[in-house]
């Protein structure tokens, strides 16, 4: 693995191994899934004390629920007496957690209560199930599987006020939709770093979006934005993702990207979708591109905010889960319409489903050869940096 | 392997490497399935000369014959030509076994007959189908894959009054299920080996039989019925299971368990099911737990017999054939009622096929750990025991 | 891998590793499958300038384009940017090859005509698609995927005359099936190689050709059937083929097999299809077998021609494409009826299909060993001779 990692040419995309050699995905899982921070849903989702869902993916299941306290826990899904999955059902509401197969009890926050029949020496306390880290971001619920996991202090300090102005705990998550991609997952989050296929692949996108210009009109665009639009918290520019994030932290990235003339809103014909978010007060004609962790990446118009995940299936499946999101007051029917609130990015996502499943293809072929990349795609050398970074033994 | 079986630790369940190695699983067809002592069928299923019918499990197919002479025969389904399968339907009656690829013929204990075209140096006495060991117990059919089995003579005069009793050769088969289980087969055997679980998931079961009550309370039946009921053959109890079995010799176990108060059989209200089995004069209020072999497993009831059988499709699924026999003198209808006599275990089957599904998706998890057994799962333990003690090099 | 190989004995079928293990499989794609000729289609498939189709096996898909000068081209259909497939319609026509990713845009042989945003030290010369190697045998394109190709150089010498009597460049095809089979490409292959199963599998094909008769029978009616027959170019043989192939070139075989006593064609009853090919002037109740390189087979009838070619999905799977083909000026209804025309081999194929994933079944066994082959399997041989050959490292 130092060899193929070794032999990677700045500049062009990665070898075929990376893409289908079993023992880098395992590499992979441990290296990176179980250790980044992965966002996985919102706090509107359990309001309530016995509220919980599930999130999983590869070969985990882990449990998110709200305690008496109010508190949020990620515990896994997996029972101390013989491993059995205990919560069965997707999400809903639980006095405890019981196991189906002999009934093991424990508390929302993971305590055993009771477990029959055990002999004298069995110490309950050392049986919890085990807890998964979790930290809210605004109302946003990110975990780490890592034992110590990556730090996101800084993150935290450096983005409040934009959290703030955006609401991000003043929001309601409206509807989620999990896309299956027929291509190992670097594939599809590489995809989402570049707009260098915008225009041939995303009509739609491209009408609304300045980001799918070539760079020099696209660099008019937003220099013309930023010397009219001057709300400092708005406006700012975070550089600390994938290989540039500082030592121990979280790799985190937020800038604010100009749409075409005229466009108030990631809709058909660019206009307005909801009510505006958090303290927003008016439309500026931007949306602020977001990412907290290598896998989880937020578009904030300013009246939704659209969220995107990647998770591997396996080595040749991924899934791309999409979160539409809403001021917590919006009403469906009155303040927005759910069919063209949802309509640009599900459109977007499909058509990306079938190009990584053919890029999957091509790079599966015995004479695919790392290629040069564009100048369109500076952002995703910075993700192939990164990757082949934490690839390391 | 080695390490992984020193380091197991007595008391706890398996390791995950156990359920999700394919090198683990290689070597448990060959120590264990391609050993082992495995229940077929049944004598009554191919009266006539000429009948056959086909055991498959993993890559193996095997026909079982009946011979002109009445003699029953394991014959491997591969011709000696090519390697073709011979017998393609499940079950059926000829006068010899004709290969549908080139037509070499074979007679009903596998003797080459007939091999058109080939050199003179050909020897047809050579190229027979290869013989598998045959035991009849009862009428029950039992066979081996191994060069050399393991003996069967203790068991059989060890329980000849007590198949006598139950009248093991003058049963017939009347249904047979197979339930596909998304698991590796341990699993489900681990799972039929203990009854901690049957209260949280086997309420039909736990109303029934005394087996799900906790230990002491279970005892209590046991002891009030051994005081009242004194047929030695019927309540006698033999522990040659698993890790207790003599050297060279295949693994068995008998013992009588009493049904709750005022049930005579394993069906709703515990009503008669059929006429009484063999020489059984009166409905004691117990059944009989036999195992023969580590695969194979059956429940004797006064008047009906369960048998089930786990065995492998792979290292991630696995199947359980369930087998419901009566008095051969029974007629349905008049004597049974076929739904009311498979109720209980095609339900309870039906069941474990969840639960064991459920376990094994826990067990895959990274974070899964070996927990500890109850007292309830003592007989599981020796499954373990025996386990890790077959599976060394 | 070695070993296996000098342990092959021969006069004996293959040994199990060579149909189930994977390292050998890879070993096969690299030493056969993208060395060796392969037939992919007729000209007449693409007769206009931006005509193509794909041909697609394992992990490889190839564009076979006609050119605006009237070339035939073959090029892989990956991207040189980041790989993606570039045709997805399996035919069509069209100016030029645009990627659906980032529209780089191909010339329809290959040359890099555009990419957008590229620095400029891009160099477009160097990232043309990858070509293939190509060749015309009459109207058949066969491709190699070797950067050094086996020589066709004396099989187009050898055999120009016998194309020309066929006509092999006035065809056309008209309808190609493709039959999925669970086995091993090898078993398929081995298959095809051997009469010896026609008697008991191939009931229809028996009444038609003589082939399907014991050795001593078939050249009584060979023997008849050249005394008789003059024409040098039609009834000529050349054994060329598999381990007989001369050094560094690619291996083919002719030869001219009689039908039964008044039997004009491959046709229920033996009764004409079509108009006869080429300059044939006269039905001569017999067929041609040709084989070009080790995957492509062609049975010419003096009316119609079936092409065959085997290629592998996984180790445990592959294809056989069939293809029919009529003097390019015969017309449906009028000079042949397509049903009666296809009769024969759809029928008989699909009979193998059955057959050889039979045979894998029982190779799959650990009790299969290599058995003894009959005097009727001797082509086979030579396929299994070379076979081993290839293999070696």
């Amino acid at each position: 693995m130092s060899e193929l990692i070794n032999n990677y040419q700045s500049g062009y995309s990665l070898g075929q191994s990376f893409y289908t050699n079993d023992d880098i995905y395992q590499k992979e899982i441990e290296n990176i899934f179980l250790k980044h921070w992965i966002f996985v849903g919102h706090a509107s989702q359990i309001p309530e004390h016995g509220d919980f869902f599930l999130f999983e993916f590869d070969q985990e299941s882990i449990i998110i629920t709200r305690t008496k306290t109010g508190e949020i826990n990620a515990l896994l899904n997996v029972c101390r007496h013989r491993g059995s999955h205990i919560c069965l059902e997707k999400k809903g509401n639980t006095k405890s957690l019981i196991c189906p197969y002999h009934a093991w009890s424990y508390n929302l926050d993971g305590k055993l209560l009771a477990a029959r029949n055990m002999n004298d020496d069995f110490d309950k306390s050392a049986n919890g199930l085990h807890r998964v880290h979790l930290e809210l971001i605004g109302g946003l619920i990110f975990i780490s599987l890592a034992e110590k996991p990556l730090s996101l202090k800084s993150m935290q300090a450096d983005l409040k006020d934009t959290f703030d102005l955006f609401g991000f705990d003043k929001m309601k998550l409206i509807k989620q939709n999990t896309y299956h991609i027929r291509a190992n997952w670097k594939l599809a989050v590489e995809n989402y770093q570049e707009c260098y296929h915008c225009t041939p692949s995303h009509r739609e996108y491209s009408e609304i979006h300045a980001a799918a210009l070539p760079p020099a009109k696209r660099n008019q665009h937003l220099e013309a934005y930023l010397k009219t639009k001057t709300n400092a918290v708005r406006t700012r520019s975070c550089d600390c993702y994938f290989d540039l994030a500082n030592e121990g932290e979280e790799g985190y990235q937020y800038s604010r990207e100009p749409l075409l003339p005229g466009m108030k809103s990631g809709t058909a014909g660019g206009i307005a979708a909801s009510r505006l978010l958090g303290n927003i007060t008016d439309y500026d004609g931007a949306a602020s591109d977001l990412m907290i962790g290598p896998l989880s990446f937020f578009l904030i118009y300013d009246d939704h905010m659209v969220g995107y995940r990647f998770m591997p299936l396996s080595i040749a499946n991924c899934v791309c889960d999409l979160f539409w999101f809403v001021h917590e007051a919006a009403e469906e029917g009155k303040d927005y319409d759910l069919k063209e609130l949802t309509w640009l990015w599900d459109l977007t996502t499909q058509a990306d489903e079938e190009i990584v499943a053919n890029n999957q293809k091509g790079v599966n072929s015995h004479f695919y050869r790392p290629g040069k990349l564009s100048e369109m795609e500076g952002f995703h050398q910075h993700f192939l940096n990164w990757y082949l970074k934490v690839l390391k033994p």
